[in-house]
């Protein structure tokens, strides 16, 4: 197992402190499956009439817990939520199975609903059976403890190779009326979008369908996690979950559209971006949060492949690493995309500066300036293509020893 | 500029030396654009009737050499090839299209040829203009030492990060007359298929119509340096041009379906293969050569993303690095490539030895001995995606810190 890893340097300097939220009730415990010494298994409870919307990884291959989820998501209601770190009960085959049925009746006896309304996930190992007996136990034996003041808790819980918990809180209004969003996530390895590979939980007290809170959440997500890559590997079990209490008097909201929930709209969208920055700033072994912008593309997926073409280059990330402005590589990188790209047109900026100008370097590239930019802990890249209008944001971080370290030497 | 690298562990340890090929001459001289104490420019020269084939990057930012080349190639015509290691003459603009053709026309006069008979490759860093004077005046002086058993000088003055140079040599029959296949490569990172990064010179004394030698290259190529990845990142430069002098007094050709060339098909694809294996076997930082066989995918094409989902997946790469069986990322990368899987059918196997079985680790199977595998310097990995026929094979390397060291700190 690993030792302990150090904080990310990227880390946020002061992390929020996460209210109480109306009927969300947390608690967490350890369960002996693989960590010692800190809770592994969370567990949270919701009021009647929670609805909830999801999404998940769309890997060949999901773990269990993402299978059930699946199946229970199009009813949209939710009770309770069981999270494990140490073990993703993934490959697991049937014996996966049985252990989402046992975990969920044991937390759909603790909410007093049915084994459906409860949602699972889990993080760790690939391919080793969950001991769901010893999850179980402890969801029951922790069910006393159940908190309405225990959210950092949750956000610790679920952590693995994370140097630090993610979270975020946000409110808004919505006819007039304040709401409140909390929300947290995990992850660092095996982040790439379709969608970003990580657990990341959200609830609210604002009362909205199933179907409007999907539609939300979709948008928000595609805002957030899907700009995000740490590796290129996606993970079998990524999961982003919401739920909504309903909890908070508002005036009844029938549809995504309604320009009532702008306001939510756009603090959902902030924290999910939120915390979607949180997990590139802890991208396994990163030393420093890259924005990749491009602009000019033919259209908005084109954008995003050329993004991420740069962001997932290994020999990009490993030029930024050792501070060099190698922005050779960048080209390189937009070439490999396979998208449209006019060659004597592109320009690269690195920091704000442009480097090229009319299929060659700018006359007058200050090298220096650009090292100093590449020398902070935050680099943001440019690169207009030259034949559109569309663009794509997406947040990588660099490759450095730290990555090999983790992965050559933990299992995760 | 870079420290030398220590010649990579999985270096061949008796590389063939490549005898005379009738009508190939060969030198080489240094121009003093970035390296010193080493030769960076070649120069090779062919008799009349000499026939051309390449294939080229597919990047959509191809330095001006690449552009000359496919401007040239489809006349099927060579009487010279001049490569220069250190600047790879990309992203250069107008000035790297004044660089080619300078270079050229020393070259044709060299040769007493047209410009257009001309090849070039240039290697090495992108972005910075080419010198080309001082390739050109390299050219013209080395002329007078051009010789037919230089080979060996070739193969070494084109390396840029390379460790160790990459030669290879085959014999066959057409009609029962005996040619001969000379071959070397460059390459090491910046190594994906479409098609794989590198520079690869082959030269024959068969006689073949330049479009049977564009088929058979195509066709060898597909079976090699398209089945190789380093890092999943394609350079600029990508180069393989085959030459065939047709002093070999064999049967005419005229289509590359002809039965008497089966013999001489099939060594070509054995040297390229080799060459292919060799850039993986010097992989930035590689201390393992991996070899990805996929089968039971739905078609070839799905067959060969999955075989690169895994090749290129850092988590993977890193694992093997670590010695680690984590048989577990490689499910991941299955379930990543969007390619038609069944994840209760599929089978992972390790040196040989089956992992899973029914979608789970399969009863029996003995990690220490996959351990023992993953120790050795060759690593085998199998999968059954259980699905179809088709199969894939991918050679790629570990991810180590060698790859960081010198990707971090060589602007290459």
């Amino acid at each position: 197992m690993a030792k302990p890893l150090p904080v990310s340097p990227l880390a946020p300097k002061n992390p929020p402190r996460l209210p109480p939220l109306p009927g969300v009730e947390i608690a967490v415990g350890n369960s002996g499956t693989r960590y010692q010494g800190r809770p592994d298994v969370l567990l949270m409870r919701f009021p009647k009439g929670t609805t909830v919307a999801g999404l998940l990884t769309r890997s060949s291959m999901p773990g269990a817990p993402v299978d059930w989820c699946r199946k229970q998501l199009p009813k949209g209601k939710a009770r309770a939520l069981v999270v494990n770190a140490g073990n993703a009960n993934v490959f697991t085959g049937k014996a996966g199975r049985q252990a989402v049925e046992a975990v969920a009746a044991a937390a759909a006896k603790v909410a007093g609903c049915a084994a459906g309304e409860v949602m699972l996930a889990s993080t760790g190992v690939i391919g080793q059976i969950l001991p769901h007996e010893k999850i179980a136990a402890t969801v029951t034996s922790i069910a006393g403890q159940l908190a309405f003041d225990a959210w950092r808790h949750a956000a610790e819980t679920i952590r693995t190779t994370d140097t630090f918990a993610k979270v975020a809180t946000a409110t808004a209004e919505i006819g007039g009326v304040p709401v409140r969003i909390n929300g947290f996530a995990k992850g660092s390895g095996m982040i790439a979008p379709d969608m970003a590979t990580m657990l990341c939980f959200v609830a609210t007290d604002a009362k909205l369908p199933a179907e409007v809170l999907q539609a939300l959440l979709a948008k928000g997500n595609d805002l957030s996690f899907n700009c995000l890559t740490v590796d290129g590997d996606t993970s079998t079990s990524d999961t982003l979950l919401m739920f909504a209490t309903g909890q908070a008097k508002h005036v009844a909201i029938k549809t995504a559209g309604d320009a009532k929930l702008r306001h939510f709209a756009e603090a959902l969208n902030g924290l999910l971006a939120d915390l979607a920055e949180q997990v590139a700033r802890d991208g396994e072994g990163a030393k420093k949060l890259v924005t990749v912008n491009v602009t000019g593309a033919a259209n908005a997926k084109s954008a995003r492949r050329i993004a991420l073409a740069i962001a997932n280059s290994p020999l990009v990330k490993t030029a930024i690493a050792g501070e060099d402005a190698n922005w050779g590589r960048i080209v390189m990188a937009v070439g490999k995309s396979g998208e449209k790209a006019d060659r004597d047109k592109l320009v690269v900026t690195i920091g704000g500066q442009q480097v090229t100008q009319n299929g060659m370097i700018r006359p007058g590239y200050d090298e220096a300036k650009a090292t100093m930019h590449l020398r902070g802990s935050e680099v943001t890249i440019g690169v207009d293509v030259g034949v559109g209008k569309a663009t794509a944001k997406v947040w990588t971080c660099d490759l450095t020893h730290g990555y090999i370290d983790i992965n050559a030497d933990y299992r995760s």
